[in-house]
């Protein structure tokens, strides 16, 4: 192995490891934080970020980058991914002036607090100037990066490499015009058979036990995670240690079940990521929507199936017996799959969620060409709310102003949800046509066979294509929103007739 | 202010803020880390090690220094006492070669899985090469310091400054004619009234809310620090985030709760400590065994006190009625204080507790004297253990392998617990002719005057003094074990006649 290859790993690994320090004072903060300790905790994050960044931009990195550049051809096919990626890397983080990356995190800082305090106030005004700052930070941003005449696409970029706002907008077109008279012929079937949750007083012990037990059989290692208690849930850290979060509420033990096994979603892929290759691009994941492809089928195409209550139902009573006496298992699998619209993003079912989505990805577009001013956001979110979802905020708390993204300047982000349903619908049909009788696994409790379908096919491809190309190689088929309105028509055509 | 001194407070805040996430990282690996994620740890905690070290003997430090030291006279008494504690640390990290550091981490990593295996194996053999290299490596570490002539004093001094071998030598010397005849007459009584522990079936979640509201009440400020279970308890952090630990049986709430007050008595201090200056002498302890005072005090003076039940022993009751059923005040309180010999340290009295202390300084420095050679310190200890203890251990488990201690290479630390709790006694009989009706506060669960004194007399002093003179400050009298007898005298001859 060449010389300067070997010494460039270390240099990664290095980073790495510092990085992942950070991810975890991240989750402690999330997690075990006591109230008083948040001054000292974000002196602790900025050092190890300094110490973070001067790693990433370590003129050695680019030394050795240099140095293999000039024998790239020389190198095996792995080589150069590792290179290529970490020749992108350095030149992104080195061409941010330490200043902007300065100003930025201050502002970020200001803006969250700025955020908790216009939602809790409902009042967007006094907030709006901090999406100012933010979008013109992001537009020097990609100036800096070359990519001045993009913004948006840098944006993009950032979260899934390869995307950009002409090719998502190709695809939410035709979704939206598939979801919206879906969405429609359901919420008037679901009208007519209304109901309201049969489920409460799930003590919070047995529901952790539950989940834990299914997240296990799912395949979530224990042995290189955990699950702990978060106001929202998130899941954070690499395969050699996976820190997963969830939240309880007696009266609706299915959150916190979904919300696991969406988390140990995301954590079977950083697990599934090949261990000795963490600190380079091919032992890391292929962007957010592939991220959110992975959790989303786990939590949905898995785990609302009939197939996968059919097993875990008589162990979920043998829980909760006295909770679910009187509740019948169609009524269960109803509740499981209930359609509910809400102006709440994080509330939302999988049938309006990326309605939800579209929604922000609009506003954010127009933002970044100049079409729509900050100021006139919330009557803009308000309309296209009411025009996508048919429902309008009654104030910005419920509108506007209940994402946290923005205040951390994180545009360019929301798209990758609803890329991530897709993604997983077009895989969902690609393994069910190379085992048709994938689902009765599901009904013994075995999912061994899926996992290693996704483990062959994507977590141990790292990074070494873009998302997009490797959905098309997986699936043998660009990526399309057809198979997320084919699963949707299906699951919940059957449900609601 | 001079500049070079804040410039230098500045660097010695970035190291300070780096090794606060290294101790993090080490109380997450006792309270969270899954199981298989050890390696993975143990090279993140190797990374920020590094950095530390990077950080401690960054070049600029020995400028500003030099600068500062050519200006001394000028400084006020503060910025004295600084920068004499930060040349010393400068001086010490950067005297030690970067393999030196090395080899002694990766010594201790293998000494301590050797002796993990060798106390399961009850086999001391195989061990005591792992310990004749760290005796080896002790020595040229002092060597390095330029303490070669005396490589113990060297390493008592490491842990408790000022204090040396000759120094207790003397005070161990007249404590142990003390105790010793203590000792006798308390075990002839308690071999009279022998009993077995009455306490069953405590459930935890009891344990834990009790204890909580007992540390709370002591004045451990739960919005700067919290406690979780680990197999040992420890306290680790400074007062802007203090982490403490217990452990939990359910036969066995006194452990617990003793833990977790012995533990708080060390956050108390941390907390104590001046928050502005964590990262210079002004805000940092001043040594072990005055960290151990503190801990004891409250574990004990205080805690084991008649007046501290009379406050606490009804809502003892209210948690844990049933359990404590039948068991009278005097059975209680006598169970608090009961004498039970053992062959193992952490689970002794606090009547035999200084002997097993004695017992190990007078090993460590026959070790260093070269009088007694690794390969005999089982029979060493055996025999020492008989003639202090007056019991004799059945095999190595229970003797010489008890203890972790030598497999980091941490000689000299054994002493600071039974310095500490000469301190403690000491402080105590000082308090209390200042304050003579003090424990009457304790009586009414308050424990603020008490407090305040610690916090006004040594936690708001940091390290500006050793902590023998800190001592003769506060009590008007040099440290000697005559307070110590005194109330182990008063406390258990009352108990026992």
């Amino acid at each position: 192995m060449n010389d300067a290859y070997l010494r460039l790993i270390d240099r990664l690994k290095h980073r790495y490891l510092i990085g992942s320090v950070q991810g975890l004072l991240g989750w402690d903060e999330q997690v075990n934080l006591p109230p008083d300790s948040a001054d000292f905790r974000a002196e602790q994050m900025a050092t190890i970020a300094g110490l973070e960044h001067a790693a990433a931009s370590d003129p050695q990195i680019g030394t050795l980058l240099a140095e293999l550049g000039g024998a790239f051809a020389d190198l095996d096919q792995d080589c150069q991914v590792v290179v290529r990626e970490a020749r992108q890397d350095f030149d992104r983080v080195t061409k941010l002036p330490a200043e902007f990356v300065e100003e930025k995190a201050r502002h970020s800082s200001a803006a969250y607090h700025a955020w908790t305090k216009a939602r809790t106030d409902r009042e967007f005004a006094p907030y709006a100037p901090f999406i100012e700052k933010h979008l013109e930070l992001a537009k020097r941003e990609a100036e800096y990066q070359g990519w001045g005449d993009r913004p948006y696409d840098y944006a993009i970029d950032l979260h899934d490499p390869g995307f950009s706002a002409e090719v998502i907008d190709q695809l939410f077109a035709e979704l939206k015009m598939g979801l919206i008279p879906l969405v429609k012929k359901i919420e008037a079937a679901a009208a007519a058979n209304k109901t309201v949750s049969p489920l409460h007083g799930f003590p919070v012990d047995a529901q952790r036990s539950f989940l834990e037990e299914v997240t296990a059989k799912l395949g979530f290692d224990y042995g290189r995670g955990r699950i702990d208690v978060s106001p929202h849930p998130f899941c954070e850290g690499s395969g050699a240690d996976v820190r997963m979060t969830t939240r309880f509420q007696e009266d609706d033990p299915l959150d916190s079940l979904f919300s696991a096994i969406h988390e140990a979603g995301h954590g079977l892929y950083e697990q599934g990521l090949p261990l000795a290759d963490h600190a380079t691009a091919l032992g890391q994941h292929a962007g957010m929507a592939m991220h959110e492809s992975q959790s989303r089928m786990w939590e949905n195409q898995v785990s609302r199936s009939r197939a996968f209550w059919r097993h875990f139902e008589s162990r979920f009573r043998e829980f909760f017996g006295a909770q679910l006496d009187g509740v019948s298992s169609d009524q269960l699998y109803r509740e499981i799959n209930a359609v509910r619209p809400t102006l709440i993003r994080v509330d939302s079912d999988e049938v309006h969620y990326n309605l939800h989505i579209i929604l922000r990805f609009e506003l954010e577009k127009k933002l970044f060409s100049g079409e729509l001013a900050v100021k006139d956001l919330p009557e803009a979110w308000n309309d296209s709310c009411e025009e996508i979802l048919g429902c309008r905020p009654t104030h910005d708390g419920e509108g506007v102003l209940q994402d946290v993204h923005w205040s951390g300047g994180a545009f360019g982000y929301f798209p990758s949800y609803c890329l991530g349903n897709m993604i997983a619908a077009q895989n969902w049909d690609a393994v069910r046509r190379e085992m048709p009788d994938l689902e009765s696994d599901f009904e013994r409790g075995k999912f061994s066979r899926l996992l290693n379908w996704l483990r062959l096919n994507i977590h141990q491809q790292g990074k070494s294509r873009p998302a997009l190309e490797r959905v098309e190689i997986v699936t043998k088929a660009p990526l399309s929103p057809r198979s997320l309105l084919a699963y949707l028509e299906e699951r919940y055509g059957s449900l609601y007739n």
